[in-house]
């Protein structure tokens, strides 16, 4: 048994990493930078995570919360863009984490279960699952990109926007989701 | 009119930054580190480029390649995904560069011309390229985080891979693609 104030310590070292991350984004995220938060030294946050991945994973499960509000694979594929754009460099952050096995996301076991429910066979659903989590979060690490690009823009006129390249129609990630989700239909009414 | 010794200059920095690449992947390719490659002082490759990003989108151009095998919208992003697997942090230079505006994609063009050709209006095409260049840059760029990983846990054991989370089933890639591939053709049959 952990006892109770270890606990609190440990989720106090995660709720100093979220206000570093939501005032600076992941550039800011340093180990040095959560213990000034909390006014300890730096050894202090290894007493309750290895290493760094280990902090961005309780990063990043904060990020994408405890998923299912229900719904079908456009619902949940919606809430998960939600929680990522509410935070600065969300995207990267829980891609890394995800790459790196420390996260388990819920909003994909809810793909899974509504692929399931759309008629799917478990093993095409884990594969739909996987599909709409590429493209929720390939669009939206594009667009948390682009912000970066438009603060260097800021400072830095060299930098054009313009040839806008990919995905900057207001409703670009809408329309894609649709195509997404009629692809997982379309494999349903196959299997 | 650029004389030809100073094209070729230019060629040579975006060469050297290719070794660079290929031997230490992103985190080695600084300026620093091109710079000696080429055994110039780093103000040098300012004359060709005005900062790192225009370094990088010209490294991302080499990592993209011409484009236009030809084919269908699947043969397209197939071809795209070998092109970032080919060099180390492929997926996630060519997504920064894209981000920034400052790269134009020649697959990108071919898939809406696939898509047209599919039978999507013009505008519908737009929106089919973008999903599947979101979908093969999301995903290849989780496959080489992983292999960051995997280095990564090669020094830390503490980092385990065995709740592998999305995207590491040998055929996920082209299941997934398949669906997104469905999905274009259902919105042109809608159409």
């Amino acid at each position: 048994m952990t006892p109770a104030s270890v606990r609190n310590d440990k989720n106090r070292v995660v709720a100093a990493a979220m206000r570093v991350l939501a005032a600076g984004g992941l550039p800011a995220l340093s180990m040095r930078r959560i213990a000034d938060e909390l006014d300890v030294q730096v050894s202090a946050l290894y007493w309750h995570f290895p290493n760094k991945q280990a902090l961005l994973a309780a990063v990043s499960a904060e990020i994408v919360g405890a998923g299912s509000a229900g719904g079908g694979m456009d619902a949940v594929a919606r809430a998960l863009r939600d929680r990522l754009l509410m935070f600065p460099d969300g995207a990267e952050i829980v891609s890394s984490s995800l790459a790196l096995g420390l996260l388990e996301l819920p909003a994909r076991t809810d793909l899974v279960s509504a692929a399931q429910a759309a008629g799917l066979d478990a093993a095409t659903a884990e594969v739909a699952a996987d599909t709409v989590v590429h493209y929720v979060i390939g669009c939206t690490f594009h667009e948390q990109q682009r912000v970066h690009a438009a603060i260097v823009g800021a400072a830095d006129s060299s930098v054009d926007l313009t040839p806008a390249g990919i995905g900057t129609r207001p409703d670009g990630f809408e329309a894609g989701l649709a195509m997404v989700v009629a692809g997982v239909r379309a494999a349903a009414s196959i299997a």
